[in-house]
């Protein structure tokens, strides 16, 4: 697999330092936009991701929620839309792209036919692809496949827990593992916080996506949280 | 499985004859109301299903989509949220509900946990759920552990080719299978139109959804396709 490694200098980041994404877990824009706002302020000078989540997405639309949230964040920031794309992949990537992404997560479950042309789309668009494991049974299967398609393409796996499966008792090892064989850019999602975080980023995690410990804090604000974990990504 | 088996006359449709559910596969509201504002006129006094496609939810959000579709429709004509979760089940059916949707689809791909949270909150919301079998490799098993779940709840099983993968050789030979052991209420979807809708109707199939062959139709207007179609389905 030696020739289809990824070289993160050449690639989306300008650092090989892992990066924070902040998953707007929302169902409305005001909640967005609120935490959107005191994340941009703690983030200042750091290199991030900000998250448009897919349910705030389907409840107020790409066409509103992108434009507004880099209303906040700026040009420097990068904008994920968290479609979780089923089918239709190149259209859903054009209307991401249309109304101002940077980054779109797809449905590695779904189709080959939907990934593939969603990454075709992505390359003429120069979008980044992010491929979501939710219900994905062989990772590493589907792995293989797609860097045999797509090569060097500007793509992101997303290793996730879905929220709906989330214990105390999360195994992120599996990254270690992907990360080992293939060096492919990993975002590790599912109920990521200050203490788990060091963990993913050992395992070569170069994405860790942050939703409910900022979105939903308890004992303590949104701020609080991610002064927290802040410190345990960006050393 | 006969105690579970799903009775037609106590369900959620008011005849056992199947019924034309109109997918409104676009990226742009103005698009779905025109072709919703059509549907509607030459659908006067047959019972049928408006669908907000997932691009449409995406792009233009629920909170807009539904109530633009239900000042078309009325309250005669049942709306169904293309969602297509994947996660926070619960959350999404919520969302979907307060937009004011009758009937939400789900990815049966996702996990467990997800559809029984969107199931729970489907029943608390009196919504139908719509399982969406994109993804799915063993639809039989996974229709058996939902049946055994949830019993009599208003389920229907959208049995689902992806957009992405429609040729023109087809097999909904399975939904005859699925429909003769479970007597579930079956959706066919994927690239039906008039030739294709008299074998899933003779298959089982209760909903016939149609896209692109009305959304997106070849040498004819929506309308004239429309009418070819209805002609099948409403004998």
């Amino acid at each position: 697999m030696e020739d289809v490694k990824f070289n993160l200098k050449n690639s989306y980041f300008s650092s090989e330092n892992p990066v924070l994404q902040v998953a707007l877990d929302y169902g409305y824009l005001w909640e967005a936009e609120k935490t959107a706002r005191i994340v941009h302020e703690e983030m200042r000078g750091l290199e991030y991701i900000c998250e448009a989540g897919t349910p705030l997405i389907k409840n107020e639309g790409l066409k509103k929620v992108i434009p507004s949230l880099r209303n906040i964040v700026g040009y420097n920031t990068k904008i994920v839309a968290d479609l979780k794309t089923m089918d239709t992949g190149a259209f859903e990537v054009e209307l991401a792209y249309n109304a101002g992404a940077d980054i779109v997560s797809i449905a590695g479950v779904s189709e080959k036919e939907t990934i593939f042309s969603a990454l075709e789309k992505a390359r003429e668009y120069n979008v980044s692809l992010m491929i979501d494991t939710i219900g994905v049974e062989n990772i590493r299967g589907r792995l293989e496949w797609i860097i045999n398609k797509i090569k060097r393409h500007n793509l992101i796996l997303e290793y996730h827990i879905p929220i709906d499966k989330q214990t105390s008792m999360q195994d992120f090892s599996l990254i270690k593992e992907i990360y080992d064989e293939s060096g492919i850019i990993i975002a590790a999602a599912g109920g990521l916080d200050e203490h788990i975080i060091p963990r993913v980023v050992s395992y070569g995690a170069k994405i860790c996506v942050v939703g409910g410990a900022i979105t939903h804090p308890k004992n303590r604000t949104s701020r609080q949280a991610l002064r927290e974990i802040k410190k345990k990504i960006y050393l």
